[in-house]
């Protein structure tokens, strides 16, 4: 423990509000290659998040081989088919001209798996809600989504793929399952709405009945 | 969108590597309330967190009266107990001495849901990974603990109760599920270190074979 006062300025206070309204969803990127280290550089900061029972169950897994990148962008365009054949009409319209992963130009691909397996934490805090550990590993996807976004980094969650079959094509321990696909990369530009949103897909909302008193 | 240019500097880098540094898990608060509408606030920051397919599944219950507080301390008493009973000899010992939750003093208490019954987004990104409907809850609880750091202001995530009871106890709508059950309030003392960490119980790793490559 350190004496240092960790206390937070009114103008920290403002910035970061304006990290969470500025950080986006991103899936067109630039090509621009990251400066030397920059995966490993937001992985330490990823480190940083909560975890149940100290369990720190995350796994990262930076995907650099072009012929393991083709395989997997070949099982999100085989899932992002099968998708688009559950929708109908104008909903199918939509959804076709979406455009939903970055992997075309995105300079680095990062998966990060929870470790199914893990000791660490002695089960703390997972006997009621085991979820809690894969729970973990998306707070600490999440750190590294903002700490990426202070760097001027985009990020670009993936989830249309099968998670077994991720963890097939990148060869990693049986107990480890996929939690989070990423495409990073400097972004085309920034934003402050979703693209989602701006696409007309689905627009932020404002029901103020999901807060609510007991 | 805007023109601002949202791009953040070193300094606030820096900040932000000390908000993740000084984020932690907090148990032992001091009494003070916190000011008028601070829920409110940390809420309308959690919001901002990333949500699959912009689904903003998010459901936030303000626990304010006494009887049912009362009775979900009583649910994580009862769940604490049957998982202190799931261990033996030293570990037994030292996890009855943990301090699990700050029911007792902590001046505010909110539970957050997931609708797992939501419609918007119309599922996409759900398909072939239904779980990133509860993970956008998860980065909204996270979202809310930095934001509540940022201000001063502790949060300990609750997950020793059984999430149905939970739900029970609040009667909110069938179709949501607990996420996390949160203890909110101002720190007794502001550390660097997790208090599981310095109790003893799980220390944090640094195996390098958690970062690869493929």
């Amino acid at each position: 423990m350190s004496d240092i006062d960790p206390d937070f300025d009114t103008a920290f206070a403002a910035e970061f509000d304006r990290l969470l309204t500025w950080r986006r969803d991103v899936r067109r990127f630039r090509p621009d290659p990251l400066p030397p280290g920059a995966i490993a550089e937001l992985v330490a900061r990823a480190k940083l998040a909560p975890s149940v029972g100290n369990s720190q169950p995350w796994r990262f897994v930076h995907v650099r081989e072009p012929a393991r990148r083709q395989e997997v962008r070949a099982e999100f365009e085989r899932c992002n088919k099968a998708a688009l054949a559950g929708y109908d009409g104008e909903r199918a319209k939509a959804y076709a001209e979406l455009k939903l992963a970055g992997f075309d130009i995105a300079p680095e691909q990062l998966a990060v798996f929870c470790d199914d397996g893990e000791a660490k934490g002695h089960g703390l805090g997972r006997a009621t809600m085991p979820e809690t550990l894969r729970h973990s590993v998306v707070c600490a996807v999440h750190t590294l989504w903002l700490a990426a976004r202070v760097r001027g980094i985009g990020v670009g969650w993936v989830s249309i793929v099968e998670p077994d079959e991720v963890a097939r094509i990148l060869d990693v321990p049986l107990p480890w399952s996929l939690v989070a696909y990423l495409c990073v990369g400097y972004p085309e530009r920034a934003d402050d709405v979703p693209e989602l949103e701006r696409a007309g897909w689905q627009a932020r909302d404002t029901d103020a009945s999901y807060f609510i008193e007991r």
